[in-house]
């Protein structure tokens, strides 16, 4: 077994047909990783959240890194790591956009719950908040046979 | 289903379960985050690692977040988040007690390839190194019916 970079396209591939990845923000020298859920669309990676510790890293920072994979077992493995930035939605129409994109293939939760209920609500109530990341770097490393 | 906060031994219990983790460090305020392997003993987690980007960032900032989870299906998981810091191993005698500790659960390398030739090699070559992560806080999260 050998660990071989990945090709871009081959990147890609791994981002649109994976749903879950790791999230690394920091903020004040103290990185912080969780598993979030994401949809790629038009060259960005949209996710939402509940306001926590996440949140208030990434504004802190927009840095982040995600780290999505697919691991088969020991010998048969890819994993790509993305680099960007967080930008948190707040016009309206945006937030109605990445709820319609996200509701097609986010199955943790009901997406019902997401729906927003009307224009005000998103911005007002913040019970969830929705944002995207941007992929500036990107590389992925997978096993092949020698 | 719900999300709830686990107890520290179900904390402790899915660590010892698992041996996958992702490894977020963070060096000039951009965060990276890579799957690791790793071994839960006497309340250090032990890795190993070739050089590059991850042991440069945690060599510049020694804190860091290991996250390790047990994703079986959308509406049944667990996820456990370590803040602790980097130490890396420099001493033979350290080197052969991570080499032994490892070498028992790791199986994604094979462990002779890991084994220190001689008491200079393991300094010298720096073909790869020894590491220990301090469990300082720890937390998790899982699902639960309603």
């Amino acid at each position: 077994m050998i660990v071989c970079e990945m090709r871009d396209a081959d990147c890609y591939g791994i981002i649109n047909k994976q749903f879950v990845g790791r999230l690394a923000s920091c903020a004040k020298d103290q990185p912080y990783v969780v598993p979030v859920q994401y949809v790629a669309s038009g060259g960005l990676l949209y996710s939402f959240s509940l306001p926590g510790r996440k949140i208030d890293n990434m504004r802190q920072n927009p840095n982040v890194c995600l780290q999505v994979d697919e691991l088969q077992d020991h010998r048969h493995w890819k994993s790509v790591i993305i680099e960007g930035r967080y930008r948190e939605l707040s016009e309206v129409d945006d937030c109605q956009r990445a709820w319609e994109i996200l509701q097609h293939q986010i199955t943790w939760w009901e997406p019902g719950a997401l729906k927003p209920k009307s224009s005000n609500a998103i911005v007002e109530s913040r019970s969830h908040l929705f944002y995207t990341i941007s992929i500036d770097r990107m590389s992925g490393r997978q096993t092949a046979e020698e």
